[in-house]
């Protein structure tokens, strides 16, 4: 077979297929890319056992044919390609040739005999890929790394029976994160955070639909070009609705901006493991202070306070960092107490909402 | 004392200062900088026993003060600051307090007495600032970072009498680099690598000249706003001039992109640990060829060529793209045989000539 491709397509599409195939596999096959070239055009196929991924790209194509070749090595050649396009060329028992300008190299394969099936199943609603990805996108920081319940280290993401909606929501169990509205009871699915990575590299550029279907256990999303099958996680997520407070002792609104500057600035005197801020409430703006190894730093600045003044609540810098990067304009905090959640979300409410645990003082 | 300066200059300098400080001294005296205002302005201090630096800011100063501050908060407290300018106060007892807009910091701070003198000594001549960091620049990379004998190690440069001219000239035993032209014995200093990088990162955007003096065992370097005190080091530099060879047995001329292109698409099929490119100067232009674990890859460049053809000569890829990086333009390959040295200069020379030894067959 021989296909031919625009070299920028081809990068692009093996760069991504590189981050999903792991570096280390428990099974040397894994490591492998399927390069596959029919009437449909050119085919990449990768996968580290937990997601798989394919990548079509348009391609003038000559016989069928496909083959194993080593994910990094691929990438990397194709990353320094010389010309406008890329010609693929395999013939039996001679590797796959790779022209590209001047350029001509000659990958040694693997017989794609055994490799294991792809766990892509039937779809059956449409989303908003926007809206899946912005969900996705703006919840990932608040799953846990490690440790905790397996739900902790997933987002949750709710889907209403059409796909006409959806919600994602993800908490460490010392914060929580959510994005888009309540919804009648509909698919409840647990993505790992490593398959939100994923799907949030490949599925970046789609601006329209993607299809959806659950089948085995499995979370099939096709798009124009790509095609992902994500293995769910199985686990019971907390009852998030109960963490969110509904009333507040204080509440200030001001630019989430300079807050955030502010928070930073706060940070150097505390020294590298210490995230401690302290945050006053006053009735005339919010005065943050932090006190560490190295000295003392604090400034003020202008809010809207409402409720109880002076209060004060102290916080993970880190952890209100991450709460507000999502948001742009005025912010609202809303401390329910000096040791209750505080809520965080836009003055002007975009279906975004945080839950952050003050520090015990 | 108080000391008013100009947020941007402030934060380039304490950027260049917490570079030479080491993050874990062998003394906790050299994790400080010393902060100093007087009647010439503020002054920075810093070293980590081997170099010193000395930066001088313009400041609106009232009253005389010093003290030590720790260089890695200090650096990231001034990176955030938000004003202008940065206004710096130290009062008996009170740390050192660093206003800059709403901002307001504290830092502990250490008693400067028993700070170690820096070594900073007189100048006697002068040299070209541009002329002195542009050599430095090219042969850097020709150092050995570890093993081989000291000089290996170190750059060393070459002065005319009254610093009219230079030549600074690296080996690591496998290749050597040199920018300048021939001297009649003048100094020779052995500029140890870690002092290079730091004289390259303070004086790179000195234009004119700099001061130098050399004072047991110190090279002493002062620009406008920056003094430098380099420990030198001791030992004897091989006789390079043998080194180089003055007869080929093919050479090449060529465009040295294409050429640094060309070889960094051969890599990838190699591996992780393999180098290795084959280079055959035919009549029309060159080949090159590499041939790992991965695969094959190749490619044809026109060059012109002269000498013996076909000629086959195999190098380490990472030299060779190292010995071209500082080159524009038409280079030239001179192979004295596949198992002597190669030299590399501009096709125009400029008077940076790099030796590459071939690999073993």
């Amino acid at each position: 077979m021989q296909a031919t491709v625009e070299t920028k397509a081809f990068k692009e599409a093996v760069g991504l297929i590189e981050r999903v195939v792991p570096r280390a596999p428990q099974s040397p096959l894994r490591a492998l890319v399927m390069v596959q070239a029919g009437e449909e055009g050119l085919r990449l196929l990768g996968s580290d056992g937990a997601h798989d991924l394919e990548l079509r790209l348009a391609a003038r194509v000559e016989g069928r044919g496909r083959t194993l070749v080593p994910a990094g090595v691929l990438a990397r050649l194709a990353h320094s390609a010389p010309g406008e396009e890329v010609a693929l060329r395999l013939e039996e028992g001679q590797g796959l040739e790779l022209r590209s300008g001047p350029f001509e190299g000659r990958l040694s394969v693997s017989d794609p005999t055994g490799y294991p099936d792809a766990a892509f199943g039937p779809t059956s609603g449409r989303l908003s890929a926007p809206a899946l990805l912005g969900a996705l996108g703006r919840v990932r920081y608040a799953t846990a790394s490690s440790g905790g319940g397996y739900a902790f280290r997933c987002v949750l993401l709710e889907l209403a029976a059409g796909g006409a909606a959806l919600r994602a929501v993800a908490s460490d169990g010392y914060r929580l994160a959510l994005q888009g509205p309540p919804l009648t009871p509909g698919p409840r699915l647990l993505l790992p955070r490593e398959a939100v990575d994923d799907a949030l590299r490949v599925f970046k550029d789609e601006e329209a639909e993607l299809a959806w279907g659950v089948t085995d256990g499995t979370l099939t999303l096709e798009g124009a070009r790509a095609r992902m099958a994500l293995r769910l996680g199985n686990g019971d997520f907390p009852d998030y609705e109960r963490v969110i407070p509904r009333e507040w002792e204080a509440a200030a609104e001001l630019e989430a901006e300079a807050l955030r500057h502010s928070l930073q600035r706060l940070r150097p005197v505390l020294g590298k493991e210490a995230h401690r801020v302290d945050l006053t409430f006053l009735a005339q703006g919010l005065h943050l202070a932090a006190t560490g190894e190295w000295g003392r730093s604090e400034e003020e600045l202008p809010a809207k306070v409402a409720g109880r003044t002076p209060f004060s609540v102290s916080y993970n810098a880190r952890y209100l960092l991450e709460a507000l990067a999502p948001l742009e304009g005025r912010v609202r905090l809303e401390p329910a107490g000096a040791a209750r959640p505080t809520r965080v979300e836009a003055a002007e409410p975009d279906g975004y909402q945080a839950v952050v645990m003050p520090l015990k003082v």
